[in-house]
């Protein structure tokens, strides 16, 4: 295990009282890339890895969830290969994702963890579940489909194109326009959160640009292909899961969620009203009581 | 109001120390009929009306989930009209079955109260919040459907008729196959759960007939009918709603629960794997567990 540290200068293990904010960049050189990542908490449950969204770096993890889940386990933020300071290039494949995630876990010695992945995260999740079961105990799916889902992130839709073209949202807003929904209550959430993230504001990632969008979209295309009998792969995905989504997703839309549900042998679903594909930072307290719940259980 | 105790010569006051098991049975004349009730526990939440299943009577209320939802409040189970011993005819509209509700719930002067309803009775829970939305403060809604929903309780469906008609399935051993899956531990369950509800012994109700089934299967067929926009009424219904259901429903398929949590306002659903339409009773703990965190937020 070779643990360099780079522009942040930051301890090779956990920082106890840091969170989402605080806690310093690291990285880690391994047989493919060298990837980004931070980790902070501390417990006696099994390490909790996130795996984040189109386009999301490190910086994209709300405190609100991630710093509540940190006290009981070490939650372990991951930048996967071409996002931020991770070196190579974004896969275009889901597979090629969990490539780079599995030789980080074995880099940092990770044997048995539980995973959040959310929207593309949550594909790269069950991919890795699928490739190395022994490795992965629990997962929480957030916003996400399985392999020949529906409607994945569609940007060219009207709905979608009316926000990314949007010459008045700029930075986080349109985060707040994509993941929230049009209700005054939603966007206030919305609101709430982005005011979070930017809470962080040393040792931050590069936003990803547009080459890194167009790898991860034509992922996203690979995924919904249907191979064989649809979902059957789904069967093979024994670990419990937490599947969950807003109701009103017009990224990942929620029957993605209810495939997986129906599929997976060992997995509940919890969707949310008046919530879109940011649901578990809209209803940060419900989600991570349940995400509790489910871990502890 | 006029409480009259028939054959149990029930106290009647809630019985702080018993359960779904030996709580006695209670009568209470009002404008409409007789009803048959039981009622048991304390606490400073509402208190929580049970409201039944197709052909389910007093008795099939399981006390793994009665019991400890009656820990923090009163939990009263109603026998609607026509079933058990109450007086009157089974009618066959939902909106029939929530005059009685309400005529019952009037005259033991109940004026705010949370809702458990369950398949039929949760139909009679969603008419009930319609015609009277400042009696329920927040309803649980399990295995079942909006007005308007879809393949609701087709008996006449070759995968029910097989259970149905099934001349070595007598009595509990029924509801074991038309409640739980064909999975080893859903048959489990189902065996546990009928266990627990043959422990009550004493003070029981009739079983139903064959006449409640018919007016009850007409209230269903009535209830499939979509007249005007589909789902509108679930806007109108804004108190925070649970909606449960095992994804391998068969009597209301869990699409049925999909169509509530997108059209109700407030309400998150909850679906259970590896369960039918009894998922409350298979996963009686993490379901009170739920129930509780809902209605104690």
């Amino acid at each position: 295990m070779d643990t360099k540290t780079m522009p942040g200068k930051a301890p090779a293990a956990a920082s106890q009282d840091a969170g989402a904010i605080t806690a310093p960049t690291q990285f880690i050189k391994t047989k493919l890339e060298t990837y980004a990542y931070r980790r902070f908490g501390s417990g006696a449950a099994p390490p909790l890895i996130c795996l984040q969204h189109f386009t999301g770096t490190l910086d994209n993890w709300d405190p609100a969830v991630t710093d509540p889940l940190a006290r009981g386990r070490e939650v372990i933020l991951f930048e996967s290969a071409g996002l931020g300071r991770s070196t190579g290039d974004v896969p275009t494949t889901v597979s090629g994702m969990a490539a780079h995630f599995l030789a980080f876990a074995d880099a940092l010695g990770l044997t048995r963890m539980d995973l959040l992945g959310f929207s593309l995260g949550g594909m790269v999740a069950q991919q890795a579940a699928l490739e190395r079961p022994s490795l992965v105990r629990k997962m929480l799916l957030v916003g996400t489909a399985p392999e020949g889902g529906e409607d994945i992130m569609h940007l060219e839709k009207p709905e979608l194109r009316k926000i990314l073209e949007d010459p008045t949202l700029a930075g986080y807003q349109v985060l707040v326009k994509l993941f929230f929904t049009a209700s005054a209550s939603s966007q206030a959430a919305g609101q709430a959160f982005v005011m979070r993230l930017a809470a962080r504001t040393e040792d931050r990632e590069p936003a990803s640009g547009p080459k890194v969008a167009q790898a991860q979209v034509a992922a996203f295309r690979a995924w919904e292909r249907v191979d064989g009998e649809r979902f059957a792969k789904l069967r093979r995905i024994t670990q419990p899961g937490l599947v969950v989504n807003g109701v009103f997703d017009n990224m990942i839309p929620v029957r993605n969620s209810y495939f997986l549900a129906e599929h997976l042998p060992n997995a509940m679903l919890l969707a949310y009203p008046d919530a879109g594909h940011g649901s578990l930072f809209q209803y940060h307290e419900s989600f991570v009581q349940q995400a509790k719940l489910f871990l502890d259980s």
